[in-house]
């Protein structure tokens, strides 16, 4: 299977830019941190996924430390965003719209990261997922949210779906760039459908919302 | 020293589903998270500790995501948990005799892949309690609670100790069957003793307990 | 490029001590942990930094698990800042300048190794201060606190100052012993003297300071 080895990388950075903007918002919306703080937690949003998904897949040292351009990228999001914050801040979907167009992508380039690497289906599927969601659960953690994976609103099952899309083309040996972008699509409309129609996945027999965070 | 290999799979894969109902129904106590949310924290629960283990050995790509075994057992755990969660949640004892049971398991099957992989007793040692303690404090950190390992109620000593067993044994030369169970039981009958008798170890000289988590 | 070894591991050492006392009067801090919250805590602090190093280098299995000498000088920094808790927990300065301290040691320990490594001066330079932060960064989300790296009080850019001392001697091909004291030097001073005068790096546009912690 060849995947379009200059578009995997796009993709990529594309991702690794929103989340880096994601992330940086985030710094500047929970607490008025400093430029280094922003950038910080940008980058380690926009950079999180991409190291877990390299650890798993034994792909070492991991492709954002190795290339340049992935913490050029993280840098500049999170610089742009420490800029634009007053502009930005009076919104409250950026933060949400960034964070979804990076796990979108991620979960495409991850699930095709993990098929050129020689792994299966659903492993493919499942490390998309993993990619797409890593950056921003370390960011919940270090500002001491309960991740976003584990809440509802539809958070793994869209990533899931969109490394899904990937690896059914692949193995229907259909053209990667329309799988992945089928599959990037595919995330961004379930996550942002899920968001805005407040849709919740089964929850436990026994009702109640004790507790549970928006 | 040879190790009943299938029965260090089985005693992993116990561990791991013991794990795995333990991160469920504390996703469904701490907070109603739909099905999703309980699944996803039984795994990470289940598959970390292996995870953590596995980067320390550099036996990468960790066993937890190669062998679909893994996976499909923290997945049905989380599963089951989620589908008897009411039942279960009436009882305060499932967490933390499931969590018990999975840090007895991982204590000894981490020690034998320590010393499996060429490593000094002592370091086995280390890495039995690291693999024991590893899910349930990413479990913890994921739900904002201050980690169990970091209180008291003996949770890192008794993993020391299920894993010295093991390595005496091998040490000993003694039959690895007997070293694992006999591991896994003086873990398990420590912890559950010093929860039921909320034994602590020494605290610093200053006395009072201000801060202190139950 | 020659690095004096023994002078690296001896400093390597010295910043484990370091961030092994500081790690373990936190705990003591924080709540009343018993001794081995005390010890694990101030363990994870002294050996995260380097785990993370090793991880991102793909020189696995960590240096801090392999070397006993790591293991035995964390250990020995918890118990003595356990046994001496109560005389230095009137003081709230030890564990700024023991964590201070230690990022000083590591930004500079964390470069010189990724120089060895092959790795180019940027990357260098960035993993000096990743070493540096990361002991620290895993300790403050265990015990719940938002990150000291991504506050203010200048943390990250001491880190990234001494590192990039280091990475310019050896560029220059000057005495590696004095870049690394140097370097050591320049950090330690620099975040010192930001928690002594309070000083923060421009923060985003907006004024206020809702919701920072100091």
């Amino acid at each position: 299977m060849t995947t379009p080895v200059s578009l995997g990388l796009v993709l990529d950075l594309a991702g690794t830019f929103a989340f880096a903007l994601n992330g940086a918002l985030t710094a500047v919306r929970v607490a008025r941190l400093d430029i280094v703080g922003v950038i910080a937690l940008g980058s380690i949003t926009a950079l999180g996924g991409g190291i877990v998904r390299d650890v798993l897949l034994d792909a070492l040292p991991p492709a954002t430390f190795l290339d340049w351009r992935y913490l050029l990228v993280a840098a500049t999001g999170g610089l742009l965003a420490f800029a634009l914050s007053r502009q930005l801040e009076r919104l409250s979907s950026p933060i949400t719209v960034f964070d979804a167009l990076g796990l979108s992508l991620f979960a495409v380039t991850g699930a095709v990261k993990a098929l050129d690497h020689g792994f299966g289906g659903g492993q493919a599927v499942l490390l998309g997922a993993i990619t797409a969601v890593g950056g921003g659960t370390i960011r919940d953690v270090l500002v001491r949210r309960v991740p976003t994976v584990l809440q509802s609103e539809l958070y793994a099952i869209p990533a899931l779906a969109g490394a899904l899309v990937v690896v059914v083309t692949a193995a229907l040996e259909g053209p990667m760039l329309l799988g992945a972008l089928l599959g990037a699509g595919l995330c961004l409309a379930i996550r942002l459908l899920g968001v805005g129609l407040r849709l919740d996945a089964p929850r436990p027999p026994g009702g109640g919302d004790a507790g549970r965070e928006a």
